[in-house]
């Protein structure tokens, strides 16, 4: 019915946010269902193992199997659970590949973009909720963690993640919540809920007009006009998901922090 | 130096002929790389047995997993041998991911095509041995061997594996040699022996001309010019993997068994 990734660094605190919002959902008897890339299967768990914890991976086969373990996940758990009607919320999706290995590594933003849009079919998520996170702000969180490969990787790389992250949701604006991952959890989460229950309701006008260029969609929230069918249904349209091609590095973000108007609620 | 592949049906008797290539090879004192794929290397290994032996996977992920396999592999064991002068030769490539997912299931021969040329880098083979072998032929084969998940597949499955591995032969003869698997091994090797010895002594005029459009390069082998070092290269031009997507089923093979001319011998 609806899908909706987390995104962002290490350390950003994105499983806290994905299990508060499921947590408000199923009070509200909402079917929530929480997953994660890499590794929300069985055959993922496998492939994670060979990411994480192996020896040298080659950058192309790094990417091939990151979208390997995608096109699983979406074939086999993510549809078929957005058919039969449940709210999927899931911790990482298209945008950190094409962050991390894109802005991050040698590969092109736009080659890792085009593997993760024919492994999953075009299925693009009706919002994405990106904490933003300043890499001083991530190391401290994660410090106290075991460190794998990725995570070892020099600060330098993770400052071009999160220019990454930010770029992609400056792309597409309508599609993003962009959250400072230094307020208080619950700060977030309040605006995680504001933007998921109009999205639920039906009412969040951004989804209803994608050729939109505004920078700021908060502008457009007071528009009337709500169509529950119509911004139900995942965008499948392979072409929709260009708009994950970040061209250039974001000078702001796509929204703020604090919203609270119009928590209309969902189921 | 010189990157040899060897495709063809389960059954076909590839282990044999790679096995024969290369004893003569390293009788002339070649530097010999022996390798296959699926799981020409430890990671490759490893994502093997997940697709042969695993529960079932996504069409997309299993060919991606497939790509992920053959990208480490060029990258990390394929290329350094051919920079350091050997020549490698290959059990299966590109072709068998076209024939056994393109052909044979789902996906289109072209969407997996693309994902191979990307994967490599566009690396082609200066020849591919096909091994052609009639569906019974194949089955009365393998039939004293544990069956896994590939071969357990129906027999119409193998038919149009068989036509897709022709259908690329014939996009680009020049670049083939097609042999009929139910000859003898020995006279099987002896044109394979006798095609690489050219190939080796940069005799083989058939691939200084890639825009030939003859359907039988036998045509073409006493013309004159050899040129080693121009035929050493391997092709990397991605452009030029293009000629792996068959557009129809084929009429004819490209070459046939049994020639013995100008064993002209490597090293």
């Amino acid at each position: 019915m609806v899908f909706i990734a987390f995104e962002g660094g290490d350390g950003a605190g994105k499983s806290t946010q994905v299990a508060a919002l499921a947590a408000w959902l199923r009070e509200r008897g909402q079917e929530v269902v929480v997953t994660r890339e890499p590794g929300g299967t069985e055959l993922g768990g496998r492939i994670r193992e060979l990411l994480l914890h192996g020896g040298e991976v080659a950058p192309r086969a790094e990417a091939l199997l990151f979208a390997a373990d995608r096109a699983h996940h979406v074939a086999t758990f993510v549809r078929p659970a957005l058919e039969r009607g449940a709210v999927v919320l899931t911790d990482r999706y298209v945008d950190s590949s094409v962050a991390y290995q894109g802005a991050g590594r040698d590969l092109q933003a736009a080659e890792i973009a085009g593997l993760s849009a024919w492994a999953t079919g075009g299925l693009v998520p009706h919002l994405t909720a990106l904490l933003d996170v300043a890499p001083e702000t991530g190391r401290a969180r994660r410090s106290c963690r075991v460190e794998d490969r990725m995570e070892t990787e020099a600060e330098a790389f993770h400052a071009r993640v999160r220019q990454g992250f930010l770029a992609l949701a400056e792309a597409a604006p309508h599609r993003y919540l962009v959250l400072d991952a230094a307020q208080p959890p619950e700060v977030i989460s309040a605006a995680v809920v504001a933007r998921v229950g109009e999205l639920l309701a039906g009412a969040d006008p951004t989804l209803r007009t994608p050729a939109s260029t505004s920078s700021s969609s908060t502008t457009a929230v007071a528009a009337p006009g709500p169509d529950p069918a119509e911004s139900a249904a995942p965008t499948r349209d392979s072409a929709a998901t260009s708009e994950h091609v970040a061209p250039s590095a974001p000078s702001s973000s796509g929204e703020v922090v604090g919203r609270s108007e119009s928590r209309s609620g969902g189921a």
